[in-house]
């Protein structure tokens, strides 16, 4: 067990889906497709939280303690099943999303895009 | 600016992408439902990359350098857009994650569940 | 309403949806971006009925009658949101469908392809 | 070959999807979870098209021909891939969405829930 002054968040709740997994013998079911299926579960939950709100209102409906607690719980599901399958491939996300960021500062310019949304080839 | 050495991952990812959102004037396009269909385009980007393999292969077929690194991206691209839409609503999600992990700990009894695939209601 | 014998099945499974919609007065919420968030929800709801099951097995699983219906139910949900989102845009799905068809069908040669999966770009 | 004057018109999408797979031997990769997937990447490529425009101009941004194309396009990508998972699990979509839309009329009571949006538990 690491000392979780130190642990990164992301290593550390990582940690905690492979050691609940493990001491399920749940790791036989968590090849990627299947992963990626329970995680579109988890996405579909958190849609379902926001379909026929207005765009306009969503954060502020949202801002109660109840409906705040429950779009976490969401966001915390799709988390856990995106940790556990960049475990199972063995993929540092962490640097990955780094990396990512430093690819989209280059790729959209500021002053080329700026207050623009871009457009989907 | 925080101290990288310092600033937990979580919190610095979620500032990457808040200050590039910031810097190019698109705050205004990431209302809630906004921020979930462009979640769910990168999770379709990484259902693409898996939809033909063989699911016994995939951890395999991904350990190749090139092909890590595009499941690396795709992973990274679903965070990104999931810790905007936290932020966005003001969810601690490293808090959620713990909580949620402690709930499912006491919600699936390892003596009950050890080896089965929990059933869907 | 029209004569069940001529009417072709899309269209009147688009009048169900619309009637149904507009007898409750939720046309209001059925904007497009709405409506794909409903369609994550049922497609959500599809990908954890088929999770945790192996691959090789998930045809003859749903051969059940009772598992066959669930999924009937839930490839029935996302197709009635999506020929609402079709036709709150006004798109004609079979014309576009068909009109796919013949676009596969150039675009695949079969004795370029044949046996072999697309790789995705 | 049926007629095309009578056959239905989803059993004709059906057997149109079913002839292009055997055709060029992709049926093998055709498995309901394989298929769930690839119609993801299908929802988050439809998703994309919408994520940055206003809920409100959405239906009138894409009145214009090339983009109501475009979003056909997509619509007809997401019911191809749905028509051939029904295909693979043998079940019949138009009648499973006519039962489904009988029930959620008997659910939905247009005197209790007219013009309010139905809570998600």
């Amino acid at each position: 067990m690491s000392d979780p002054t130190t642990e990164p968040e992301i290593a550390e709740l990582t940690r905690l889906m492979r050691e609940f997994s493990e001491e399920r013998d749940w790791t036989k079911f968590h090849d990627p497709k299947s992963l990626i299926l329970a995680l579109m579960g988890e996405v579909g939950e958190l849609a379902e939280l926001f379909q026929w709100i207005d765009a306009d209102d969503a954060v502020a409906r949202f801002a109660a303690p109840q409906r705040r607690a429950r779009a976490g719980e969401e966001i915390a599901d799709v988390l856990l099943y995106l940790l556990r399958l960049a475990d199972v491939l063995d993929v540092d996300v962490a640097a990955a999303a780094r990396s990512k960021m430093a690819a989209s500062r280059s790729r959209f310019v500021v002053l080329d895009v700026r207050g623009t949304a871009p457009e989907r080839p």
